[in-house]
């Protein structure tokens, strides 16, 4: 569950107000979504494919990833995957497990560094007990396909040519493309990407499910959590819909008044990448056309201390959305140390949390009051797979409607062709 | 060594009329690095530290690294501290080190949130061969207070009251304070912060120079790369000195061409940290007095598939500062695979590194050239701590120049208080 706090905003917004002056055109985009007739409405899979998913599916994946763990005993598995299907998953991951004590280590190939590639095989050449989840749609990709071709070399040295097939599962197209025929070739099992669901929302499909399956998280209790979210978000009066009135906002702040940037605040490191899969989804989003909030992440407490000064004096073209945990994973309860020689005796009888909870809503007062900086402020029960699910369709949700309002596609990005085609052109020189 | 490559700014920037208009000012300012009378010229002290440095402090400190790496086996080192104290240190080490294989371990508390310091906890509980690295120059900042309440716990339990001791180095100030009272108290070694340099400027000085000795870097290379980045922009030319030109050239971007804000973008994992590092020095230092260019980080080529589509085709509100590396630590040689059915063929006989660059290079050139972003290139070496600490010190004068530029006081933080004084009340209720 997701509870949109305005309390904090409402000195410089009247929310009221604004929520009156969108409805129509709200109304008008949130119908659109059904009759499909707009730029990108092809790619809106990601509504409904949690209600229609294949459970015989997510029984297979629920099985090779026993077969892994407890038949093979699989200990690390190397996730070869780029955008969606490495943020969306690590933020998954990071969000429903514990950050350091884990059962299952995820290494991730998601960049073209020499450095890091040839230490991470050094590293992996190490290690026994190793699969490799590779993710692309076509298969062309140039991460996932450099790091595909150095890795699974490595597999086939550890296990053999048997051994090394029944390591790999590819998350790819289910009918065409370069990775689905290596899959086919070398006998790896595969799960499909849908047609209509692209990267930045395709951890409700098998990208995210997989992975998470093998990680060791409940993904039916993430599924409900998407379908949930779905349900919640369904209603075209905003004041009945919390995503919409926070697309709304945004947009608000943005084009009345001039905040440029959008700063994705986080008090809880196993949040953190939750926020980076924000940045992607709204960059890649609304990020066209010369228009867009830029989105920018903020893991506090710890920025609070790099660009916390910036946030609180600096030129005023941002504004800030934060993610608030009302229940932490872990706690520890404080209790009298030092003779309190270290001064800290009023933390004695309080919990971690609670004084991280304590800096979380100073921050935000002081940023809002002294700051006059907008603060909209978004509560989390707790971090496990159901509020994931929750977390990731609301905001997907929230997503399209704002990218409408803004008067882009919000399904594609058409930008990132530049670098490619320049890219391409020189290395096949 | 850095080489600023102007080449792709040339199009949007007439560089040398910049410099002419800029020569004056910036004249003034340089004198009164020497003069010193400007707010803030009482924390200039990172100017001079590095050729002053006591080298008997400098042997002591690779004395008691080689006492616990050697004699005691150390083997994970909990470093507490915050802003300068942890981005600082983790910009050296990731750029310095593998990323993966390291002889030591760095564990970082650096936030107060419970699931990750509970967490953390258990993960060290189960760690044999821990010591302690606690970096404060009061001992009164919340984080690294609660850390250090927590685990030095720990310590105790492990070994009991004489092994902790000797298992913790505390960094902070040389005469007064709550960590220095407490390190004499319980008997545990101290190294000095200096008055006169600020967190975000101290990795030249023990708060760095410790932890990076005890992660096996060589700090005497490090520290000649701070010396001769310092004397090599001691020049009052712009056109002889690369840190006044840029400096110049973000306050031109600034002021004349609205952009309000930098993106640093990097290419190699262990250089991600120096960009964090880059976030917290602007920001904090020019952040102030509703001025300020907001900095960012993009480590690509992870963030090509997540904010590339906003830098390629998004608001222009924005330029870049990218730092290319010459030299990768290590590099894979691509051989042909898959019978080249992935379709890869074009990479047989090319290295990952030269890959890596391709990409790099075409980033720059369609952002700045399709997108009209003006570009900053930095160009190093090779990743090693000699240019860790030119880079350093570089990037120390290049800031003193643009913030006294930009018309702010360097050196504080006012800003940091707001919360800090919200957050006290309440805890102290």
């Amino acid at each position: 569950m997701i509870k949109l706090n305005l309390k904090y905003l409402n000195k410089q917004v009247d929310t009221k107000n604004v929520f009156d002056e969108y409805q129509e055109k709200c109304k008008k985009i949130h119908d659109s979504f059904k009759t499909k007739k707009f730029p990108g409405s092809e790619m809106t899979g990601w509504m409904t494919y949690p209600n229609v998913i294949d459970e015989s599916m997510i029984e297979n994946m629920i099985s090779i990833s026993k077969e892994w763990i407890k038949d093979k005993n699989i200990k690390n598995v190397l996730l070869i995957g780029i955008g969606g299907s490495f943020i969306g998953v690590k933020a998954a991951i990071d969000m429903c497990l514990p950050y350091f004590n884990r059962e299952i280590n995820f290494y991730y190939a998601n960049n073209i560094s020499s450095s890091y590639l040839t230490d991470l095989y050094k590293k992996l050449s190490e290690k026994t007990n190793l699969a490799i989840i590779v993710v692309s749609k076509s298969g062309t990709t140039l991460e996932p396909a450099l790091a595909l071709r150095m890795f699974y070399k490595l597999l086939l040295e550890k296990y053999g040519s048997e051994g090394a097939s029944e390591r790999v599962v590819a998350i790819t197209d289910a009918n065409k493309g370069t990775l689905l025929k290596l899959a086919n070739k070398y006998n790896w099992r595969t799960f499909p990407i849908p047609d209509d669901v692209g990267g930045r929302f395709s951890v409700v499909s098998p990208v995210g499910l997989f992975p998470c399956a093998v990680a060791g998280i409940d993904i039916k209790s993430m599924i409900n959590g998407f379908k949930d979210a779905l349900k919640d978000t369904s209603n075209a009066s905003i004041s009945k819909n919390s995503a919409y009135q926070y697309a709304i906002l945004r947009n608000y702040l943005h084009k009345k008044m001039k905040k440029d940037v959008e700063v994705f605040v986080t008090y809880e490191p196993q949040l953190f990448y939750f926020s980076e899969h924000l940045k992607q989804l709204f960059a890649e989003s609304e990020g066209k056309n010369s228009k867009g909030i830029l989105p920018i992440v903020a893991p506090m407490t710890t920025d609070l201390h790099s660009v916390g000064q910036y946030l609180q004096d600096g030129k005023k073209i941002f504004f800030e959305t934060s993610l608030l945990l009302n229940k932490p994973m872990f706690d520890t309860k404080l209790s009298s140390f030092f003779e309190d020689d270290d001064g800290l005796s009023f933390v004695n009888n309080k919990t971690v949390f609670e004084i991280n909870n304590v800096a979380a809503v100073s921050t935000i007062e002081a940023h809002s009051i002294e700051g006059n900086v907008p603060n909209i402020v978004l509560e989390i029960d707790e971090m496990n797979p159901y509020n994931f699910g929750y977390m990731y369709s609301w905001f997907s949700k929230a997503l399209a409607m704002s990218a409408r309002i803004l008067g882009v596609n919000p399904f594609n990005q058409p930008g990132v062709e530049n670098y490619k085609n320049r890219m391409f052109a020189k290395l096949k020189k």
